[in-house]
């Protein structure tokens, strides 16, 4: 959501993707896609269908026989790593913004303090944007761009606030879709993150 | 078909992997990948979903309202191109190779003798090797394998011969379902191929 602040503020039009992965919160994420195109009003906003993710288990995010973990901080990649997602989310948004005729592609992922996922990290967008220079037609000129892969949560929050960004319609938590756990990774790195910019977190949170 | 009876002679566990993308000829596709699977038997055949591909537009194959045209010599990409459709075919098969643990991914595709795909180049298929490198698990050891892609269709028409591949269940044309269609420039290349081989092509074609 902070990255698509930033995106409205650089262009003039600016299409929202959003991609159903048959994550566990897929219907409380689509919600918050659709509260945050309400206040943004993005040139198109479409939802892309890519529920096979869910077929292929792997991940604790898409198959509910495995079990999302408490927070714990290691160097180790957790269960919740869906098996290179964000090669198939940018994967299908080039395909639309070679078709819309886009002149970037913004991510919001950050590499510093996330969870250790492979596809997260700056080699992996850097070598993505050679995939996309070299497998697009000619004409075609996208730019991938991942405006916060160099923040710390922390950092991203307070630019969030500065430009506005409306934090009470976003979702971070793995596990729920009414009350965030505060437990999960997502929940515990959103929340540490808020309290270091000395900010608070306007979504409703389970009793601890 | 040729790059699966390859992948069959080098490996003791093979999978298949078929698209759905909503392109027209989608149901006879699937019905060869079914008879091709019946007919090589590898260890798990899986289909996937990227029908969202029909939602975007901008290519005959996924688009009822483009013409798919017949076969011209020329340098232009022709508007059967589908945005970065084998990125995301490869995507997908990166999912599904990181949880199977497969070494090797092999696509079929052909660089010299294709219509100018930008996604069927070389320089595109080591640009994806990258990505797979830098956005899978660290453990994660998969090769993209493209051993046709310097192949002109006559050669691949005469491997697939000698490895006994069932020509008769295969399926190239672009418009038909039934009857290929003989003209669109799949059938026209497919045709040629066979003809420059010296051998018979076993499909059904419309009379003209």
């Amino acid at each position: 959501m902070v990255c698509a602040a930033l995106a409205m503020r650089a262009h003039e039009e600016v299409s929202f993707l959003h991609a159903n992965y048959g994550q566990r919160t897929q219907n409380r994420e689509l919600k918050s896609f659709q509260a945050i195109c309400d206040f943004y009003r993005p040139t198109i906003r479409k939802e892309v269908d890519i529920t096979w993710f869910s077929e292929i288990g792997g991940s604790a995010l898409t198959d509910n026989s495995l079990k999302i973990r408490d927070y714990e901080s290691s160097d180790l990649v957790p269960n919740t790593y869906v098996p290179f997602r964000n090669a198939n989310l940018i994967c299908a948004a080039v395909s639309w913004a070679e078709v819309w005729a886009a002149s970037a592609i913004y991510i919001g992922a950050v590499e510093a303090d996330s969870s250790g996922y492979p596809d997260c990290r700056k080699v992996f967008f850097k070598d993505m944007q050679a995939v996309i220079d070299s497998g697009t037609l000619d004409r075609t000129k996208i730019k991938l761009l991942t405006p916060l892969i160099d923040l710390s949560k922390a950092e991203i929050i307070r630019l969030g606030h500065e430009l506005g960004a409306p934090f009470e319609l976003s979702w971070s938590c793995y596990r729920n879709d009414d009350l965030a756990c505060g437990t999960c990774d997502s929940c515990v790195l959103r929340l540490r993150a808020f309290s270091e910019a000395g900010l608070k977190d306007p979504i409703p949170y389970l009793e601890r």
